[in-house]
């Protein structure tokens, strides 16, 4: 047959020895259908005897015209940050609980990706956050994040203290555990438990949450994702910033965050019918009442 | 002079004598610049002998090129709604407090005005909303609303029930004693009482906010402004949609209220320096500390 | 046998005939086991032919040792209202889903009424609200409250302004859609939905809870239940006082309503074993992840 | 004169030489008035010369019959923690800012101190918490907290898990950034900033907060202060508990911790007129309106 995508990368959870066996599956119906399947170096180390081309995922890149991800969100989240500036699109298949970024099921993943390889599929842009650290003019780190970079206090310290602008003019002096900047993906985790509002992932838009504000008055603030955040920091020490709960980097006294949208998105394909207001329901319990 | 505004409107806060000295000052300032005033009617009750012509909002239609109006932001809002569609843009003059809607002081109102009329000002463009009652398919109602719209139960009402749909697609059906629709510019008005986030104004987004939602994961809701957001009332009697806080009307269970932007946006226009940031901090007291 | 409780009312759910089959199984099982067994008068409407003692829920006083009751929790707030004053125990059956105050089920009633018929049960004790109206110093209204009462805008009214005093002392003006005063038994109703905190029943205190206030940092407030609430009307017409959502009363400027523990508890038994905390996770569904 | 107090240790905020000028004032006031004045040990550090004798805060047990503190609240909470199993009762004089505890301005502590000598003050009683942190049944740390004890994750801890037991019923495990268990004075602290209600200080009761829970529909839950409760760590390391933000003990999993109230209570004097309320007003902005 003629696909859409004719080289497929399997990436599995990583240290997850289960996800063996629905990953070789998986593998086995694409190769039969014709699809050139590759699989990545990590994944690879839990899946045994297979006659698939193993590839690490920085050597995926113009090698791979989709990349399947098994596992949960926190996955999704990893291989999109590694794999979209390659320009390669991304199917979540859960292993699981259903995720807001893996929405296929183990159960009907064959069906739907034999679809989505036959151009019967939704691609979805969603926002990243590209993040960098200024000390003195230098920059000394650099993140992307697909959810969110959130300053926080580390355990000694009280608090952050911190001034924030947006696009050059000033918007508040924020004292807080935290201060969390997210994008539409991120605004379903880690910003909604600190009181931050929903938003439809195909907004352009970048959400300001603090945690725990000093000042009760304060309230998440939505902003263009045109925009560029500067977080300067007022207080020394003990406080540091994290991007999507995987990588962290100390800030000192005066270090300046730049935050702004990264200049590729996430290219998330759906099957056909995805529905996400259907995953909001089911993750948030609506369904039920009181 | 060759201003940018050759006819300007000057309107007050209705039923406020008080509003009548800085209107006429105001006016004196501008016919003396080579201004043309045109006073509104209903405003001009209260002004006493002037030799300024005098016109309803209807009649401005296409014979004025500017309106100032005078008093807080619920003035603004009555006069927004009225004049958009005619395509007048407008400027606020607060009579009192500092409003979002009414940056300009009467301190400063004449230097402001003089600096706007020779081109120095910056034009913001706000989204209205358009709601359609609709009651076995005929239109039963329909409002502009520039802060909100609000579905919410009456007195005797114990609650609303509704079914909500964006673009098509279930939401929710929710259970509260309201709902809300806001536009940016609403988001610092009754939605932020009822836990909204604040949204930058010149984003294209509605967000809903449901009021006291029997489903405690419930939150609000940030969609685009291109969305198209459809309400089906499940419960019968005894709740009503309100829209501004200004007009009010009674639903009937199945009445399906149909939510989208107004396809005219306001045209605020504001002193060049002018920053929506510092009323954020001021209205809310964020420049003071617990 | 020689029970603790020799007359057992049975009252259903008003205007339910579904509850006609589990309330006359229930009765039979009772007169087997030698108890006298009364029917509340408007449930017995919908009972067809019985053998049992008819009576009103006035007319129980002093003549029945124990009240059963079966339906929801509105039911159990609308018979406890009335029968705390003739200091008559209550139980409660849920007809459906488990309910804070109705705690037995229609599967287990048979056993576990048995038991505490034979005076293994746990005695709950609630606290109620009595609340004053008062105009020009005269009582227009009184009413007891087991969940809360709310002074609330009505339909045409866009606030509710008050000033609030606990034991004299000036609390605040508020200004918002409502003011909740609840007992803990009312932590989890209306209140709950509104921002306020969940209150172990046993408690003695009260909580003012505001519903959508202007002012953002103004909180749930938790006072002794010995105290007394003083809640004085500012603002003219379109605002009214609901108690239990059951009844309501249109209030005027300067109404003044006095808030107080009322002097009688009402006397939950439950059977032994039973857990509040049980009921607080299945209800707000903390056994479910996000 | 035949004072109250005979002797009154001055106690004010640490490494603060600014404290020197008017805590001397003070004492020499005092003197004046025939009250035996004691300075404690780590505050005469910056006093330079003075007549008074020095006392640790240990050695003032059974030797002081008063404590006035000068400085902040957090001083107010560290010294209380020390003298408070001495029986000794504090005034609070703020040295800066209006505090909750700190009631007495600089500018009224003559007046409002020798009144307080002759009698005339109003003496509240405060709850602290003690908290064992027990691990394989030993005590590996003891605290006393004026404010509350929080769980809370270190920097790179994803979240706390705890499985939480009132009076060994189980409540929930809660998953979260951390978990807040205050007294009625703490409500005003940390726990307000995380959506805990406002807990009027005479009550006993305990408040648990969850900081940023995964469970949206997870709220604070005020429970008795004669209650035990328990807190069973289910995850491991990078988890840690504070105590009013002034000590911190690093946690591992299946450490237990116990909190109940402290079999002491806090002894704060205020002038007769001191209004709780007052403060709340002042600190919390209610004054000011949207």
């Amino acid at each position: 047959m003629n696909f859409s995508f004719k080289t497929v990368a399997l990436i599995g959870k990583y240290k997850t020895p289960a996800i063996a066996e629905p990953l070789l599956r998986l593998a086995a119906f694409l190769a039969e259908k014709g699809v050139s399947v590759v699989v990545d170096s990590l994944t690879a180390e839990h899946l045994g005897q297979h006659p698939y081309r193993v590839l690490s995922l920085a050597q995926m890149k113009s090698e791979v015209d989709l990349a399947v991800v098994m596992g949960g969100d926190g996955t999704m989240l990893n291989i999109a940050r590694t794999l979209t500036p390659f320009g390669i699109p991304l199917v979540g298949v859960n292993h699981g609980r259903l995720g807001f970024l893996t929405d296929l099921s183990l159960e009907s993943m064959k069906r739907s990706l034999f679809a989505m390889l036959q151009g019967d599929y939704v691609t979805e842009k969603r926002m990243l956050l590209s993040v960098s650290v200024m000390r003195k003019n230098v920059e000394v780190s650099h993140a992307i994040a697909f959810n969110e970079m959130v300053v926080h206090r580390s355990n000694i310290g009280s608090m952050i203290e911190c001034e924030v602008r947006i696009d050059g003019e000033y918007l508040y002096t924020q004292r807080a555990d935290g201060l969390i900047v997210c994008t539409p993906t991120g605004s379903t985790a880690y910003a909604l438990s600190s009181g931050g509002p929903i938003v439809h992932p195909a907004l352009d838009v970048m959400t300001l949450v603090p945690v725990c504000p000093h000042t009760l008055s304060n309230r998440p603030i939505v902003v263009s994702g045109a925009s560029q955040i500067e977080i300067l920091m007022h207080r020394t020490g003990d406080v540091h910033v994290r991007f999507d709960s995987h990588t962290h980097f100390d800030l000192q006294v005066h270090d300046r965050l730049i935050v702004a949208r990264h200049d590729q998105p996430v290219h998330l394909l759906h099957p056909v019918g995805h529905s996400y207001y259907h995953t909001l329901r089911e993750k948030l319990l609506w369904n039920k009442s009181l």
